[in-house]
């Protein structure tokens, strides 16, 4: 049995690309398992790609392959690049979309075997041509020595750490972040987690503020916030659409203070 | 080999949660197959979950495995249950979403094993970590007794039955009934079958009247009934959107008399 | 282990539909793999399919067995037909949908053996009750010969060929074609292959003119033409839509012109 191959890309499902690269994959690997992450990423967007994953990854089999091409340089001196962490293994541009998920030790190769890709590689579809061939080499047990030359460091992309404001006594006063997700519901997911949230928080979005977190999406509040289901604070309307509600999305400003600082 | 599983959720395509769900599950059921039902139910609907399911289920292999995620109560006291039904296994909310396909003779569970779930489980994302998992143990020839407690009755939806109206001596004048669903194409599909019609229907929507069924969709009238491939009624417009051309949706309003009766 | 299917409709996702005909397969073939071409055609636009099926083809395992469905006419006399072509089967109705991508030789049926269908089909849903259980059993190694009887020539949709314009000496002075896709990201994608085009190419569409072409997405220049992944002439603005910024679609006209003749 193969290893199973989780695939996130922005070509949409409109065209048949995310189909053909199962097909050359199916052609490589038979029978192999492949599951879509998703392919609804916004067109050429690097970060959006890096967060999916980043999110995703701790869910995946310790065995995975994932294929990931969100590659708006395909075609350039951009490098190709396969990456293991934590046992699993990551395959795709070298442009920052694998780097939020390659956080710990890591090893990784950069692909410049062509023995392991389509014999004709175009210059504007390589997840057709190299990832998606290469992947599923690997996704056959072909070691990761084999199908490139070692790399050194990989492009990384800024993870959007958040601020902390102190006060004159050194205290914590507010944490300073942003949208950087909004999902199918409508949540406006944050980067903060629960531990980079002071006590008793108060969340400003929007000019709107939320005061204490709830449990879950059922709530009588028509605007909440909790820790969603990756870990990550969330804005909510319940049975409604925040992003609709309050007219915001990726890149909104949000800032937590504590009830107990700023009464 | 695993049981198939067959899965329907309202989370839609563009985060990874669909991928999510299924990567969890195959780190339980190597090797799974999981058939997409659909993902793109409106969001919190539990209604068109349980008008799909209703409607899927007869062509589900017998030993198929659904797993059905619609629950905007998620992380509140509604149960999690797993139901069997003419030899297939439901999983999902008991929030009615499984009520319209669980018609005859049925035995569940109340999934209160927690051995059978991921170690956490988030207040918001039960099909990652609660369905999910079950639904993989099922797939992998669990007994159901195994995953829960018994269940002695489950919440059910009120199924929109038509309503007929007699006339003086007894017999049926018309019959009114609603869309159900409208689908890809702009068909208007209501709750009635065959059975449920008068002879030589004339079927009554947004103010439009059509006389008599048609066999398939291609037709030259502008509008056209026909009992569709669900064996339901449906109001259709040859090459093009029904729902567009008449500007009606879920809800409309569909009344069928005979013309024998008011001719 | 059963042939791999490739599975194209204009069905959508919102539906139950695409899930319902693997749902059939999977109760005839077991275990089979069905991968998504796409089913976000364009509804009932067999040329769209006919198009993708074409583009697609060569990607596919040699022991493909393509379930194409794109069948406005589902329910009247048009035949439903399965071909054989380089060793790949493919299965659907012959309206055209599978005529660009059986080019040279080929074999075929039509699918007139009930044993082999539902064993209820009904006027609207071929792709559940016939075209998917005739895949499911082709996948099976059923041989074609058992599911149809002979078929002599299949409906043909014209091929979209570049005009071309000769000048007073017999050179070609002008290619004239057309807008043939319109992909995920906003490019032009036309019916012309590099062997189509003159040398030192200027390509003309809405009013707008490209000289020369680039080898990848990634230009300077704010709208490019460069042959793309399936080896067709495309229109591009690099991180951007050619089909927004020009306002144009699939049927645009697009000439191409030689630099050295018309200088």
């Amino acid at each position: 049995m193969t290893r199973p191959i989780f695939f996130l890309t922005d070509f949409g499902l409109a065209d048949t690309y995310v189909g053909v690269v199962k097909a050359v994959i199916l052609g490589i690997a038979p029978g192999a398992t492949i599951v879509d992450l998703t392919h609804d990423l916004p067109a050429q967007d690097v970060r959006a790609g890096a967060f999916a994953l980043w999110t995703a990854a701790p869910y995946l089999p310790p065995d995975a392959v994932v294929l990931a091409v969100v590659d708006p340089g395909v075609g350039t001196a951009r490098r190709p690049i396969a990456v293991e962490a934590e046992g699993r293994l990551y395959v795709g541009p070298d442009n920052g979309v694998l780097s939020w998920v390659v956080g710990g030790e890591w090893r990784g190769v950069t692909l410049d075997r062509p023995q392991f890709w389509r014999p004709m590689v175009s210059a504007s579809f390589h997840g057709r041509d190299l990832f998606g061939p290469v992947a599923a080499h690997l996704a056959s047990d072909v070691p990761l020595d084999e199908v490139g030359s070692p790399l050194d460091a990989l492009v990384r992309l800024p993870f959007p750490s958040p601020l902390r404001d102190l006060d004159a006594s050194g205290t914590i006063g507010a944490v300073r972040s942003e949208v950087i997700h909004v999902d199918r519901f409508g949540n406006l997911i944050t980067n903060l987690t629960a531990a980079d949230l002071p006590p008793d928080p108060i969340v400003t979005v929007a000019g709107r503020t939320i005061r204490g977190l709830v449990p879950h999406f059922q709530a009588t509040a028509p605007l909440i916030a909790l820790i969603g289901s990756s870990g990550l604070l969330e804005v909510a309307v319940p049975n409604g659409s925040a992003a609709s509600a309050l007219g915001v999305g990726v890149g909104a400003a949000v800032v937590v203070r504590s009830v107990t600082i700023h009464p």
